[in-house]
């Protein structure tokens, strides 16, 4: 594509080489070679940091140095001495705001996760703490999560029964949440960030929405005061012992409470949403309607006629479960494969909010840098009761609402959530377990996300099959099923895109020297007697056979469509390399093949703009040699044109 | 890329939107959307059907279809019309030719795989007929080959021990071999054949030298006589039995016969290799060697004084070995695990030959097919106590060079096996195993390819690194460990490929409207206020993170030189996106949040050359409304001219 007729007749001279019968402005330039270290340790800084995190200590004194290590591991030295009233009355309010919808959340998904209520309470004190300190993002907002705690929760009782060896299960969970977070400091500290972007957006989607509907239907036990429920999370069995305990175990007190509850809860989501300086209204509604419930059961003894209440929250905060943890035995293995697994989902979850909220007030984030963070503060949170914390998507949307400036809202969220277990966790003893269901119905309906769903089918109706996968996976089998779809199915389009790499023919747009796509561009006109094909990657083993294959097919077809239309022979083949941006060794034998198989048929094989690494390695590969370097232009013009030597005098 | 610049001004009046002070030719094409169905259809084609092989059945009577449809699964219908004496003639030469290089091979081969002499021969006997029949190769040499052999051997012993269980160890073998084929031609048939492209052609070549490696170790026990040899095949236990016998345990009579008949051997390749006309010099060396040396042994009865030598070859054609499949048992999963291993490495050789032949006479093939073929051929040998067969490169070489013409040198062959079988075999009592040992190691030493080693460091270094990684796993550790490295290494390859795509910085070659990478062209300039990046990959979710945070990166780094130099500030950042063949939801949000981020600072962002398939899904995004349909342009000289409108005056 392009014109590399010079625009004055001085470039004549230039250029050591000429394609024939044409004035080359320029050649194909050639990099100089680098050696085996440079390239190796250029091309691990590209993979590992591609953030170039060690910009800033360049040319540094060592004490400066030392201070920014500091502030890379703990931030907060960073912003703590610009820290000022002002900043602070915003992340005072958003703490309060925030702190007042976690409480009542984390019982429930303490519950999700089966653990006793205090559990999720304990999650939402010490993690964001130690996130504050070593965390960069300033919006996130810390806490146990819908998803991970239901993940966490099935995973777990695939292993112990929580009622039967609630021992057994509360220090496998401690276990796993440690792991979880060796897992996230690890792949930061590693630098291997990048692994958790394995698993595709419309993925992510699906397994989402189909995780809050799955969410959602366990809530049904709560919400309808039934009694024996079954274990299984799948719509069919669920609905099947919902629809058994239809005539005995429903209990139309709970069901009154909890309808009415869930009805406010959303009519105040919904004037957050129509009046976003209202964002507050569905922000302490949880609180609120908790207040409410528990005070009209209190006096109406409402418990006495079957309506189900949380009944104990252990008063004080997180006791040490540093001995809890297995270090050893069958229990640890299982602690390791459930803590990567609910590690990883924390931290893609944690990442993308993040990355959202970074590029909304327009700062950057180093992703490994807060894994490292996150990690810690889960290892941290393991060893005081913590189960896996991270970022929560609706909490960290009010938090930003609220006008949050730093971590700080996460500080006072936390002390918040001190002073509540300190002192009022035995207030909580008469909230109907019916408010605690509205409440995560009402938060995880914010999971399924219609719009996105709607815009994948309109962009990538793959990704949108990679969506439903997940979906249907979670809601008819398990979270753990849905997963793997999800993965399963990224890793299938990754591959994909590596082995049937896009190709495309090429026209001149008419009174220009630009080629284009002839399918995306219906005015270009094709060359008579020449086949500009262009290949739309890299040319690795995994696809070089296929390229090589194609574009020989681009040329049958043409040749077919010359015998009927008996246009003028097919002699040239000019292959557009711009887009090829690199080429390993099978990929050069693939065109070594191919230049062998045209040559047979008298056909003439161009090439057109290779770019640098492409033109060191066929040159390494004496390729250059083998088709002559006065067969590689720098546009596709020239190509055309030393085709066509006559074209020349009508420009 | 390019000059959109009108040649004449007629133009001026085409576009219907114009960037401003810009006199536009063609607006940047959308193609007509296409409807779920079609698209859907389309990409599978391109997937499954990348060669169209239905082609010929478009518009034909049924019964011409039938006709194809026959043709297509038995080839030899579609040429043995055509067929002649003259072909026959050179089919004839090159049967006897690689017959005589088959038979002691074989008989070696079987050892590898620690079976009876005759089941080599067995295995060059039915599949050669079978492949004849359904094949499409022309050159391609089918039989026993050593790396499948030893790899089948290794993989083998490992369930069985092949002195004890000999019964077992046969009947696994078969039912290995059975799977091979259902394998292969699973494969085949579902149009899955590219599977065998992810395995790196570097990754080949060092599995293939370290297995060549291994067998020659191997023989040293025939070579050297040794009595007790380690069932290990890893250089250094190898080494420590072939020492520990030195002083008791190496013949010298054996060995003398060894060296000379090698010594013989490598005479004759070189010959071969000087003068291509002598070819046959090498390939019917080693049978004359066997005469020979059996006659000598015979003569001298050297088999007295402790050379070992063949003892005896069952008589007779292949017997039935239907009734020895395993179809259940625990040995049933094992057959198939081993089938499939040694079915996919003996496929990779084959694919590998037949393509490379196809190319060197210039006619097509289709690798699917191809796999039908030898699925169908290894299923029918595991019937007839032949274990994986596939095509062997050094006898497909001889093979070609004698002046094949059709697969009949193959039938050719299968029938001098045949008589070999019926007639001969007892003659091979006296062979002493020294030779068949040299006749291996010198087969062997041509799977060591130097020169292809050498190039792949040239080329491309972490190529290399793949390349000894599994050179040295095969060496140092099994066959086994070697080719699991060369998967792995291959995976992650290609992950890297897709996680951390290359972007480039362009710049103005001067006196034109060309943009090129400033690194490969030195004299391209920059822009003042302008940083234009080129991205050269897909954009998909797995990369579209790292594209975001590496263009913000550029223009980080940019910005930096800026204020050091105090050039003008930069205010537009244009993405060339002639290289992003496709894009997926992932990367559109990461669009969406590098447009947010750049707002920011109020830069504008501009893009160029979007292709097709990436322009439609930007508007089914509506981020084209949402950065102006003027941001877009047909080249990067169009963007970057709208940027500094004065420019326009200068061209």
């Amino acid at each position: 594509m392009g014109n590399s007729i010079p625009d004055n007749d001085e470039s004549r001279e230039l250029g050591d080489w000429q394609p024939r019968n044409l004035p080359a402005a320029y050649k194909v330039g050639v990099p100089p070679r680098k050696n085996f270290v440079n390239e190796f340790t250029e091309r691990v800084k590209e993979t590992l940091f591609p953030d170039d995190p060690l910009r800033a200590y360049k040319n540094q004194p060592k004490s400066k140095q030392f201070l920014l290590g500091l502030q890379y591991f703990f931030p907060i030295l960073s912003w703590v001495r610009e820290y000022n009233l002002k900043k602070f009355k915003g992340d005072l309010i958003a703490g309060f705001t925030i702190a007042s919808l976690c409480i009542p959340q984390d019982i429930g998904y303490a519950k999700l996760a089966n653990l006793d209520p205090q559990y999720g309470l304990y999650s939402s004190f010490v993690p964001p703490l130690v996130y504050a300190v070593m965390g960069s993002s300033r919006d996130i907002a810390i806490g146990p999560v819908a998803v991970v705690s239901l993940l966490l929760g099935n995973l777990l009782q695939d292993e112990f029964d929580p009622k039967l060896n609630k021992e057994e299960y509360h220090r496998l969970a401690v276990t796993a949440t440690f792991f979880a977070g060796v897992t996230q400091a690890a792949l930061g500290f590693f630098r291997l960030g990048f692994i958790v972007d394995f698993l595709s957006h419309a993925a992510i989607v699906g397994f989402m929405a189909g995780a809050a509907i799955t969410i959602a239907l366990q809530q049904l036990k709560g919400f309808l005061g039934i009694q024996n429920f079954t274990k299984e999370t799948d719509i069919v069995s669920v609905m099947k012992s919902v629809w058994g305990s239809v005539h005995h175990g429903w209990n139309w007190e709970t069901i009154v409470i909890g309808t009415s509850f869930l009805a406010f809860l959303l009519v105040a989501k919904y004037i957050g949403k129509k009046n976003r300086n209202l964002f507050w209204v569905p922000a302490i509604a949880p609180l609120i309607s908790v207040i409410l419930s528990t005070f009209f059961v209190y006096i109406t003894r409402a418990d006495k006629h079957g309506v189900q209440i949380v009944r104990k929250i252990k008063k004080g905060i997180n006791p040490s479960s540093v001995h809890e943890l297995y270090f050893s035995g069958p229990n640890l293995g299982k602690g390791i494969k459930i803590g990567v697994v609910s590690g990883m989902i924390a931290l893609t979850e944690a990442t993308a909010i993040g990355r959202t909220f970074a590029d909304m007030k327009g700062y950057q984030l180093d992703g490994n840098k807060e894994m490292v963070a996150l990690g810690t503060m889960n290892i941290v949170g393991s060893m005081t009761s913590c189960f896996v914390a991270t970022g929560s998507f609706s909490r960290s949307a009010v938090n930003y609402m609220a006008g949050c400036q730093t971590a700080v809202s996460n500080i006072v969220m936390s002390i918040i959530v001190l002073l509540t277990l300190e002192l009022i966790t035995p207030l909580f003893k008469y909230t109907p377990n019916a408010i605690l269901a509205s409440i995560i119905i009402n938060a995880v309906i914010g999971l399924i996300d219609y719009d996105a769903a709607i815009l994948i089918w309109k962009i990538d109706k793959f990704d949108f099959i990679a969506c439903m996968g997940a979906f249907f996976g979670v809601v008819f089998d398990s979270v753990e099923i849905g997963l793997l779809i999800a993965v399963s199915i990224s890793f299938a389009k990754i591959l994909l895109q590596v082995t049937r790499p896009r190709t495309a023919l090429l026209g001149n747009l008419p009174r220009t020297t630009i080629y284009r796509n002839i399918q995306q561009y219906p005015e270009a006109t094709k060359v008579p007697g020449v086949i500009i094909v262009r290949v739309d990657s890299a040319i690795y083993f995994s696809n070089s056979n296929y390229v090589k294959e194609r574009i020989l097919r681009w040329l049958r077809e043409e040749e077919e469509k010359q015998k009927e239309d008996s246009l003028p022979r097919i002699n040239f083949l000019i292959v557009e390399m711009s887009p090829v941006t690199d080429i390993d060794t099978s990929g050069i034998h693939a065109f070594e093949d191919l230049y062998k198989n045209l040559s047979k048929r008298e056909i003439q094989l161009l090439l057109a703009n290779p770019g640098p690494i492409v033109m060191e390695k066929l040159q390494a590969s004496e390729f250059t040699e083998l088709i002559g370097h006065d067969k590689i232009f720098l546009t596709v013009g020239e190509a055309a044109m030393s085709c066509a030597p006559k074209v020349i005098e009508e420009v």
